[in-house]
């Protein structure tokens, strides 16, 4: 199909990823014949706005998706499940960035700057990976390929907004609660997040780790194309708005590589930035990484616990490249590649 | 000495640490005959509150510690090198919350729980361990008595508190600021720390690390009395107020013990308290932690990633028991046994 022809669309246009995804789709001037924005019941009358035309909200029906290319889903599991059987039948591509067909194995989990290629082998399902996955292996990508990796100790440092529009707005009226002497209340989180964090709300299954912490490590060997990696980690959500931090350790089979090295290929792998200036004691934060579509590593040094492991912090705008923005890119390979 | 006969004074009355003890004395009620207040000159005039009695600030002189038996220091390193002299001359032990004589091979580095034996062999001056060494060993001593601990990877969440009361002050106002609609400025730490979290801004040393993890790596091997236990760590600053968080892995050197094991070492231990509820997804938050003494520890699972290693999450208020209340444990174990 010719790019300037493809009817895209969005499902779950007004959540914290749908409307990053039509600024995304602005600022990267996706080509689309047609754009249409659909979302509950209760947003419809109102209109989103991309490339100066205002789009109206829709109900998305089974019906809809023989008269479009792709739909960028981001509207939580079961609405990708309620709809993918009318997509794939009405022949429209489903890139998801809920996390319910990621782990299935004629699934594509992409992330562009690592694994574009798996995008080739799709049946009209391509999943975006969980958020705090994308976010940590655009930094362990590059350093994988200097040195085969064992094993990685991560723990997350996720923003609200990863929780959804909602959550977000959660920690706004808790803060204005504290300042106006008020108690604040949890409503949406099951506990209060301003001045607070706590272990990731999803459930915790019979070996101990949480829902998050699952996909996390499951989801990276998949990416990865490498079953055999290790990893442990430990999902906290933090009182910060958005942008997610991890704190990532990396053991090599072997030697580890040269701080030069890593420094180098991490400053060459495309959608990095090496935040790492030890003498000013400027380091990756998630508010300098609000917005921005480049993932920040630093504090990277030699672990001294450890002859062939390395410690590093990065910090990423989850519903930028930690969801929309994987997403879109994933819509630009197949536009790029006539993959669809 | 007769306990009853005790002089006590505070040296840094005024600071977050300094408030704290008067708070936990009184609690405590820990037996002194007088109480003296020392600040700097820019708090006389006020008055501190212990036990129904006001103790107004005073500026501490070397001539001070003749009279006095326990001077509980908590003004930062430069104040203890002043003083030390002045109170080993006049015959005043010094318990220090600075950072200035811990690793001195002289000075008992404790935690009374784990080490109180080493304070036997004081030679006027006993310190109290950095705050973030405090939580994590509260949890890795008791779990060590069970299988030898061969290396541990964490990751710290620090409150705002632990860099001094004007740094607290400064997250409420650029809370505050955000609330209303005006830009934070930082002025007391180096970034926003308002929905923002960033590396611990201690100096990084030659190694990559900066002055907080080299403590509690360093301070760490002191207190269990084990040099070879291998430890990295990562220190962050996080948006909340008050009580350290930390995400703790732990390699055992054998086999690592079982899950019911550890919870019932932890659960025995002095100081620690288990809040593990999987179900409802209840563990350690600072919150809860906040004006408490004891060490909350949970999340304790297996590592997937490695059959000889397990991960925790700890929260503990670095004011109390990372710091004040520490502090009035060791002068507590010197006056249960005769010890000045």
């Amino acid at each position: 199909m010719h790019k300037d022809h493809i009817r895209l669309a969005v499902v779950g246009a007004t959540g914290a990823v749908g409307t990053e995804m039509f600024r995304i789709l602005e600022q990267r001037n996706f080509p689309f014949a047609s754009l249409r924005a659909f979302a509950s019941e209760r947003s419809v009358g109102k209109t989103i706005r991309c490339k100066g035309k205002a789009y109206p909200i829709e109900v998305a029906t089974p019906e809809v998706f023989k008269d479009l290319d792709i739909a960028l889903f981001s509207a939580g599991s079961e609405t990708t499940k309620l709809f993918r059987d009318a997509a794939k039948k009405g022949g429209c591509l489903i890139i998801d960035n809920s996390s319910a067909f990621r782990m299935e194995r004629d699934v594509p989990l992409v992330i562009p700057e690592i694994n574009g290629d798996d995008i080739k082998a799709h049946k009209g399902l391509i999943a975006v990976p969980n958020c705090s996955a994308i976010v940590m292996l655009m930094a362990v990508c590059p350093i994988s390929k200097l040195s085969p990796i064992k094993r990685i100790v991560v723990s997350t440092y996720q923003a609200v907004s990863g929780a959804g529009a909602k959550a977000l707005a959660e920690l706004e009226e808790q803060t204005q609660d504290f300042v106006a002497g008020k108690q604040p209340v949890a409503k949406v989180l099951p506990h209060q997040i301003a001045f607070n964090l706590f272990s990731h709300n999803t459930a915790i299954n019979e070996a101990g780790y949480n829902g998050e912490e699952w996909k996390l490590i499951h989801e990276s060997k998949k990416i990865l194309h490498n079953d055999s990696l290790a990893i442990t980690a430990t999902c906290v959500r933090v009182p910060v708005m958005r942008a997610h931090s991890e704190s990532v350790n990396i053991e090599f089979k072997d030697a580890r590589p040269t701080l030069e090295h890593i420094h180098k290929a991490l400053a060459e792998f495309p959608g990095v930035k090496v935040v790492d200036d030890r003498e000013n004691n400027y380091f990756p934060m998630p508010l300098d990484a609000s917005g921005k579509d480049d993932i920040l590593v630093g504090r990277i040094r030699n672990d001294i616990s450890n002859p062939k492991a390395i410690d590093l912090f990065v910090s990423g705008d989850q519903l930028r490249k930690g969801a929309a923005l994987d997403a879109v890119q994933i819509a630009e390979y197949l536009v790029k590649n006539d993959l669809f």
